[in-house]
Formats: C-alpha cells, sequence, structure tokens
C-alpha cells in the first residue's frame, strides 16, 4: 500500500502540536506571510456598491461578484465569515442544540403538504430534476426537519430536541443589493426545537434568546433584542435581533436603561403618566386662514405643536355603508404620527375617508375638521390625545379653529381610547424602566414560536405519558451569518475601512517590517515575533510584501485588523517595536519583550464580554 | 443596549477553557451525554439500501433519506463529516493552499465561455431565475475559479496560486445509488492551481500527490494513487486515489513491494523477462475436434492453457475496404484478455470480424485460425505471446490444432509486437520492483493536470517577466468528502457494525456505565472519568440511558466507537474498569488510575502515522 513513512519524515506529526497552535493553523495553514496569502485591495468600489458596508467588502477584498447577489468570499472574507460562524455553533453547542445538516435540495411535495409551496412567491427556486419530479432550493428547512422528528420520534421521552444547521441557502431576490446584506445565495444558522408542549417551548425560547444575547455579544456588536410582530401568534412569541448601525433599514424603539427594544411601529406608547390638567382656559374660536397643518397652526396661534390635536377621518371597510360607526374620527397629539397597524387592531380593516365622506360627516372639508359638536361621530382618542387639557383643534368650520378645548366639558369623553400610534423619543418605556430612544438597526436574528402549524401540516406527533398522541410545539430560530459580516461593517467603519470586531477580523494582528528583504535584522526580529503569535494561539500576519510603509499600512486598516506591530531597525537598536491599535489615534513604542503580554491583554479585554 | 454582563454571570467564558476541552466542545457541545444527544439505530437496514455501508449509515443512524440520493446528515453523522472534512482541510492549509469559498449557483454563460455547457449531459442541473437568466448548480467549479483568477491576477509575481473550496455540490445522478457513495447531493473539496509554466504545475502536482496521501493516511484509511488514464494529457498527468475495498466498483493493479498502481485496464503489460527458448518440438497438426477455447484444446491436449495462443481476427475499420492490412490477427496467450483501449492505441480504430469475413481472409471458420501458413496477414502479437516457443495455436483447419509453433521456424516473426491484453495477478510491475496483485477501490480523490484548457478557453492570461503575455497552466484536486465516510465503512466493518478509524469515528470513546441511575458509585465513578476525558481533549460520549448493557453495547459497536469503557460496580470495588477496543476479541479489566494514560497510548498509536 501507499507508504506513509516515508512521506511524513520529513514533517512536524500535526498531533504533537499544541491545540492553540494547531487551531490557529486551521484557520491559516501555511499562508501567515502576505506574499503566500491572497491580498486584493482595491482603490474603488465598483459603481453598482451603493452601501458602506458593500463598499468597503469590495475594496477590502473580502467577496468578488459573480452574478447579481452572488458572491466569492476570497480566502481573506471566508476567514471571517468561518469565525462567525464557529462562534454561532460554539454558543449553539453550548446551548444544547445538536448540529445536523439537511440537504439543500428538498422535494417539493413536502412544501404542497405543509400548504406553503403555493403561497410562497417567486423567491423559491424550484426546478425539475431528469425524471421530472418537483424540487425546492430550500430557503429555509421547517418541512423537511418537521418531516425527519415525525419519522424518528414517537415518545416524549424522546423530546425535547433542539435540532440546527449551518448551510448555505438561495433566494431568488428580485432586486439583490447591499452585497451580502440582501444577497440570493447567502450563509445561515437556522434551528428547530420540538416540545410536549407550550411551556416547554416558552422555556427553550428562552434559552434561545439568551443564548443568541452570548453570539452577538462574543461576535463584538452592538445589538438588540427586539420584540416582532406575530400577528395572530401572541406577543412574546417573536423577537428580532438587530445589529444597530446608523444605515439600518429598521428603526427600533428602545429603553437604555432597560432590555426594553421593539420596532418602532410595534412599540406600545403609553398614556403619559401625569394626569390630565383641568380646564382652565375656556373654549375659543380662533380665525386660522389657510392652515390646514398642526404646525402651522400651532405657529400661528403663538401656541406649541403638543398643544394641538389633529383628526384624522377613516371610513370602516368592515362595516355595512349605512351601519353607524363606519365613519370615525381618529385623535391623535399634533406631532405624533398615526400607527396603522395599531389602529387596524382597534377598528378592524380601515381606509381613509374621502374629501366628500369627510364634507357629508362633518359638514366641513379636511383640515379644520374636529370632535367638537359631531357627538354622533365615533371618536377614537389615542392616549396622549385622550389625557390632553386646554387643547386646540379643527372646529368643523374652513378657516376656523377652537382654542381651550377640554374634554367632558367642551365635548363627551372620547368613544374610545386605544394607543394607535408611533413612539417618539423621550416616551415613557412600556416596561415602566425609563424613557424610549430611537435607533436603526440590522436585522441579522430572528427567533419564532412557530408552535404547532407545521407539526399539525405534517402530521409530526408524539406519545404523551398517558400513551395519547398530541401535536409537537416548535420553535424556530435563525441566524444570517454573512449578513452579520456586512452588519459588523455597518457599525464598523471609518474613512480609511473596516474596524472589525478581534473576535471576528480575517487576522488579530498584522505583523508589518520596514524593509525585510533588506534588513536581516528586521527579518529575524519579524519571523521570531510571527512564531511566538502563532504559538500563543493569535491570529497574526506578516506582511513580507516588502511594499512601501504606507500602501501595507492602508491594506490592513481597509481590511480591519485589530493590532498591527511595526518592526523597524530603529526601533529594533531600542530593543522596540510600534504598535497601534486599529481604533487608535496614536502609534505608541513598545518594549520588544512586552509586546506579547500586552498583545494577549488587549484581546483578552475585547473578547471578556 | 442588550446587557450581556448579566447573562454571562452564571456562564463559565469560553474563552477560559483550555484549548483542549474547547476543541471537545466545538464539536460536541454540551451533548456528551447520550440520553441529550440524537442515537437513532435500527435493526434492519430499508430495502433500498443495496451495498454493506449504505446499510450500515441507515442502522448506525448516520444518515436518513428525503429523496433518492438526498440525505440528511443526523448529528452522529455529522460528526464524522465533519472530522473528515477538518482533516482535509487541515491538510490543504498545511500544503499552501488557500480555502475560498464560491457560489454553488453559477451563471449558465460561463459555461457556454468554456465550451463546456453544450457536452455536459444532464446530470448538470440548469435552471432560469425569475428573472430568466440561465444558471446551473455548479458539479465543479473550474469554470468560476478561473474567472476569479482572469481578473485577480496579473502578473507571474502573482503565481502560483492554489484555491480550494469545501462544499455542498449537485449532481443529477439518473440511478443514485449506494448511500453517500452515489448520492446527488454530496460534500466535495475541489481545489484549483495556477502556474506560469508546466514545470510548476508538476510541482504543485507532486505536493498534491504527497499532501492526499498525508489526508488518507490521517484519515486512517488502506489507499492506493492510481495512475489514471489522461487520454491526450499523457501518462503523468492524472491520479485517482482509491480505498481499498473488496466491495470496491474499481479493479486496481498494484505493486506491494512499490508505490505503483494503476487502473487494471491502464496498467502496462511487460514483455517476459525470460528470452524465448529455444524451438524444440516439431510443429505438429492435432486433431482437436469441436474444441474451439483455448481452455478446450489446452485440457484436450493435456497441455498448459499457458502454452497456448489465442487468434482473434478484426478489422480497421479507419482503412478502406481493400486497403492491404484491413484485417489483423491479434495473438495473445490463451489466458490473457484483450485490452481494447490498448489494441486501439496500436492499431487505430476497430471492430471484431464478421464469420464471413474471417473465413475469406483465412479459409476457415473462427475457433481454429492462427497465425501460421498465412504470411499475407497482418499479425500484431501481444509482448507475451511474442516471447512464447512450441506453443499451440489454430492450424486454420476445422477441427485442428497445432502444436510445438515456433516463431522465426514455423511462421514469420510478428508483424507487430505490443502490449494489448490486460495486466493479471503476477505480472512484473512497469516500474521493476516486483509482481502485480489485484485488488478493487472505491475513488475518493483525483488530481488533475488540466494544462492550458480552461485558461484558454477562458482567456486567463498574465504578464511573465518579459512583459509577454501567456496562458497559464491549470491543475485541479477533488476529494469526496461525503464518498470517505461511506468508503471507509466498506473498508471497515463486521458483522456487528462499523468499524471506524480513531480520527474519524463520531466518538473516540463510549463509557457505558451498568445502572447509572441506580448506583450512586458507578455515576459518580463514569461522571468523573467523562470529565476527565473531555479534559484531555478525548471526544467521549457516556450512554446515561440507562438500557440493557447489551442494547448500548450493541449500539456503539454498530455506530464504530472505537474504545468502549464498562463502569460496573462490580469492577469499581476493586478499583477497576473495563475496557474493550472494538475490533478486540475480549475485554480486560483496568487500574481506574490507568485508564486515561492507557487511552491516549491507544489513541496516540491510531494517529501517529
Amino acid at each position: 500500500m501507499f507508504d506513509c513513512g516515508k512521506l511524513f519524515h520529513n514533517y512536524p506529526i500535526l498531533e504533537s502540536l499544541t491545540a492553540a497552535v494547531k487551531s490557529a493553523f486551521f484557520l491559516t495553514g501555511t499562508a501567515m506571510r502576505a506574499s503566500q496569502f491572497f491580498i486584493a485591495t482595491l482603490k474603488e468600489a465598483p459603481s453598482d456598491a451603493e452601501v458602506i458596508s458593500h463598499k468597503l467588502m469590495m475594496r477590502a477584498g473580502l467577496i468578488r461578484r459573480l452574478a447579481g447577489g452572488i458572491y466569492t468570499w476570497t480566502p481573506l472574507g471566508l476567514r471571517v465569515l468561518r469565525k462567525v460562524e464557529n462562534i454561532v455553533r460554539e454558543e449553539m453547542n453550548r446551548a444544547g442544540a445538536l448540529e445536523l445538516l439537511m440537504p439543500a435540495v428538498q422535494p417539493f411535495e413536502l412544501w404542497e403538504e405543509s400548504g406553503r409551496g403555493p403561497k410562497y412567491g417567486p423567491e423559491l427556486l424550484r426546478f425539475k430534476d431528469r425524471h421530472q419530479r418537483d424540487f425546492v432550493i430550500g430557503p429555509t428547512h421547517e418541512e423537511v426537519i418537521t418531516d425527519f422528528v415525525r419519522k424518528e420520534v414517537r415518545s416524549y421521552r424522546q423530546l425535547p430536541r433542539h435540532f440546527y444547521q449551518i448551510q448555505t441557502k438561495f433566494r431568488d431576490e428580485i432586486r439583490p443589493r447591499f452585497g451580502v446584506m440582501r444577497g440570493r445565495e447567502f450563509l445561515m444558522k437556522d434551528g428547530y426545537s420540538f416540545h410536549v408542549n407550550y411551556a416547554d417551548l416558552e422555556r427553550e425560547y428562552q434559552n434561545m434568546y439568551q443564548t443568541y444575547g452570548r453570539i452577538f455579544s462574543r461576535l463584538g456588536l452592538s445589538f438588540r433584542a427586539v420584540a416582532a410582530d406575530t400577528g395572530a401568534i401572541g406577543g412574546t412569541g417573536s423577537h428580532e435581533f438587530h445589529v444597530i448601525a446608523a444605515t439600518g433599514e429598521d428603526a427600533i424603539a428602545y429603553c437604555p436603561d432597560s432590555a426594553y427594544a421593539a420596532n418602532v411601529e410595534l412599540a406600545e406608547a403609553l398614556a403619559p403618566a401625569a394626569p390630565r390638567g383641568a380646564a382652565v382656559e375656556p373654549m375659543e374660536k380662533k380665525e386660522t386662514p389657510g392652515k390646514i397643518k398642526c404646525e402651522d397652526v400651532a405657529e400661528f396661534l403663538g401656541t406649541a405643536l403638543t398643544r394641538t390635536v389633529k383628526a384624522i377621518a377613516v371610513i370602516r371597510t368592515e362595516l355595512a355603508e349605512d351601519a353607524p360607526g363606519r365613519f370615525v374620527l381618529l385623535l391623535l397629539r399634533g406631532d405624533h404620527d398615526l400607527n396603522e397597524i395599531k389602529a387596524q387592531k382597534v377598528i378592524g380593516e380601515f381606509r381613509f375617508a374621502r374629501d366628500e365622506e369627510v364634507e357629508a360627516a362633518l359638514g366641513c372639508r379636511p383640515g379644520y375638521i374636529g370632535p367638537v359638536g359631531r357627538n354622533n361621530i365615533f371618536v377614537v382618542a389615542d392616549r396622549t390625545a385622550a389625557a390632553m387639557d386646554n387643547f386646540v383643534c379643527g372646529a368643523n368650520e374652513a378657516g376656523y379653529h377652537l382654542t381651550g378645548v377640554n374634554w367632558g366639558r367642551d365635548l363627551l369623553e372620547p368613544a374610545q381610547t386605544a394607543d394607535i400610534r408611533n413612539v417618539v423619543e423621550g416616551d415613557p418605556s412600556p416596561d415602566g424602566q425609563g424613557q424610549l430612544a430611537l435607533c436603526r438597526g440590522i436585522e441579522v436574528g430572528h427567533i419564532f414560536q412557530l408552535r404547532t402549524q407545521y407539526a399539525k401540516a405534517l402530521n409530526c406527533k408524539f406519545l404523551d405519558e398517558q400513551g395519547k398522541e398530541q401535536v409537537m410545539e416548535m420553535g424556530c430560530y435563525g441566524i444570517g451569518v454573512s449578513r452579520i459580516v456586512g452588519a459588523a461593517i455597518e457599525q464598523g467603519h471609518d474613512e480609511r475601512g473596516i474596524i472589525f470586531p478581534a473576535t471576528i477580523a480575517p487576522f488579530q494582528v498584522a505583523i508589518v517590517p520596514m524593509g525585510y528583504a533588506k534588513s536581516e535584522a528586521v527579518r529575524e526580529a519579524a519571523d521570531t515575533l510571527l512564531a511566538e503569535l502563532l504559538a500563543a494561539g493569535i491570529d497574526a500576519i506578516l506582511d513580507d510584501r516588502d511594499e512601501r510603509a504606507g500602501s501595507m499600512f492602508a491594506d490592513w486598516e481597509l481590511v480591519g485588523v485589530p493590532h498591527r506591530i511595526v518592526v523597524g531597525e530603529r526601533g529594533l537598536k531600542e530593543g522596540k517595536l510600534e504598535y497601534k491599535g486599529r481604533g487608535d489615534a496614536e502609534a505608541q513604542m513598545l518594549a520588544r519583550e512586552d509586546i506579547l503580554a500586552f498583545i494577549q491583554q488587549r484581546l483578552c479585554a475585547q473578547a471578556s464580554i
């Protein structure tokens, strides 16, 4: 047979290396020298790159485009992706989930069985195999895992189970953009849990909530768990995890003093804590010619916008044409915005009233309408509007508004008071812990209580302790692994390039020698330092390309390596090396013998979350 | 933001763990207890499983079928797959190749550019995206990597480069079978190297030849590198790596005393070392009624089959109907088989002659034909047949053969002597190092000198030292990662199940306590042993399922775990544990305090190749 002894006699046996070196080696191979690695930075980003992360990923040479929304991860980019993937995997394992690997290609019949097939849009990539059988490239795996579990799990004794995988997915986006942030082919962690009852699903949901917190913390990202609308399922059944970034697509309301966070559209606007004040002003009719917006009325009358009330006329489309209460006035404080999803939960389906409908109901055209003197009209006041006193509103007469209006005295108390507006900065936090702030985020994770939807459709049952058949409760838990790389860059960058957290930077340390080819002292010091760092399990690269210092510095700053050590002849004469952190304003000279401990301390500080 | 300190206060910080524990943890998570893990063994394999590896993978619960040739890797199976993957990755990195990740989905236009698109059969999965653009799910990535390199590499200074990836591939096999051995979706390592000239490609090819040797050695497999036919490219340009298994699809000729190995159909049959003997027998015509096969003639005449010569009449189809030499007699020793590929290389395209064509040329019907007395017929003798003396052949007369025939004396020397037969056991090895043996193998790797085929088609060029544009030389290197798991099982199994090499077994050690729930002493000893093994970086699982001993033993034997430690009350009283290796005939009692060192030694012996 093949004689291995002969092949190996010149190689150290890998098993004899320390685990730390092995682990660095696992990612690095022999390519811890820039000349052996593949560095492909660009001066300019391609014109199709719209957002900063896409531009920087292209410029830093982390990805290259093959087709719209389809990218090759270069060796440099793949290092980042794998580090993210490994942190996700480690924490999922620690949380007790079991990794498996389901096929990317799924029979379409399972999608018919779940009922999802016909509903899914053209993002779903379908194809026929050579025997004309229907398949899909799975964007998610609820059907496949449910099919797996219904065949493997019979008894309550085999539950709970949580299976996950980390897999390349395909979603045929109509307009792929933002690089890896909304690509067509992407890497995803998707997990699915199975339970005997809802209480156990909730336990695992909390477990995942905490696990996701650990994952994003270890990734070194600033993030928020955001309550997401779960429609019919109930308020606590879904959270999105957002990386905070000014460029994020989603607006988030959060409380800086607590863990509360929600999509702006879902955050609850509480009633003001202070009770309604006394009716001290008389109600007066004021001429407000041409002033139909609250801002203009307030300015014209010399009062605060927060003292005005706007009335929005809507038609409840679920009611018959002549039903009482079909025409509704929604009242909001002048500076607040209507939240249509919330309003719909209160009054059902509605549309905005047409001008002629407003005139027919109130005898006045829009712009000057209000609730006073129209006791037959169904009024829904926002909680804040309902708590106002001595306010300004339309007089139901073109060119006029009323001031000093007070509930109870000048008009009936509102027929209904409800939360029908978007929250604003400074609103009280719904958890009672402080005031809300607003920020923008990029969704990178989602946990969801599926309950019995798929288990019912696919007949995924178990025998309970009494031997009775029961449908399983299910949860699902996703993380956009490739998306995280883009989100980390949206969060961390400056004019020189990417600022990666040390845990996911392609390399932790760049050693940049000045005159590697020319100076033996420099070469020896740099080589020794590299060996020392690698032996300590630090993921370092030595830039032996011998280019201009400025060009090498620019590359490592663009790529986002957090620590840089310059090895130069002058410093070496004094036994010193130059250190600069990616975020530091200035470089500093450090004694050669201190450098390893210094780097270890810095890495430790960054990792100890 | 999210307060992580609060989440973490009950958790050990992962970074503080030793690297060895972390590495075990990485694969295991908290699931190093069988009750938390997913063990799903079956008594019977499904009826569609034809080969032993497929049967055992199903029975051991390593895979589950989703559709024809499409499998889910269970947590247990995925551990094996990942271990194989990691060994491949480590050795590719060590060899200086750089891992990247190309998209699975490729634009079809690249396949048109390379010219491979139209030629590829229905195994190639093609589809149109929602914008009606043509794509394929790439079975290999020559086009994509060549496109990548032609855009990124301009100068000889940037060469050589070797990029590889480990990726899920899809190939729409018409008849998927043998489980993961010929699946439709499978995991593959594919690497591609780029060079300034052929000499440098040859250097990298040798590097990969040795790297593949290290990979399969570390995987603990008995294997052979086999020279493969490369058609026009040349003899040294392609090797297949085969795992040796009696059930293998391919027949391999190899030399036990050297590294020589080749597909049986390609192995060269040398001329016998001994010279032709003297013409001692007279030529005699013997009656051989009804004996048309050499075996029958030899038996009838009471001589050895190896003293007979068979003549096979063929027609060279490339020559005109009346061209001289169109009718050819191929001569082989009676026990040898014609190798049509070799013969074709000698005489060009041919077909077997029809009976009437034989009669017209030789005046005799097939079965009794021979070269004697037919000097006008073109004769090609196999090297062995040409070296025979005093042999038996057809007399060109129905019912008669000639004995004591000698070249030169009784007929002209053959017009041409060439290697036109398959090798047999005992033939001299072409490298002169001994005799050939035959075995069967499963192809798990392939290295190939592509030369300039793709680089030319896709215009992948570089500027040489003189600033002149040159086409790159390319190599490609594949390993069937999922196939290796099947091949390892074909090689290693017995009636009780799988015998995995320790390097790729799902767990290295199974701890089986007798009465885990009942006996506190057993429980404590088992828990302590587990912690001890894990802390030493050994990949152990504790079977806390508390089932019947026989059933637990059967599971771990079926699954192929190489080391088993039984913790029982009786042994503990004497400070002993029972150890049994998967391949051992008998269990042995070991002192509790010696067990770790014992296991380490055994694992070390298995890994030190």
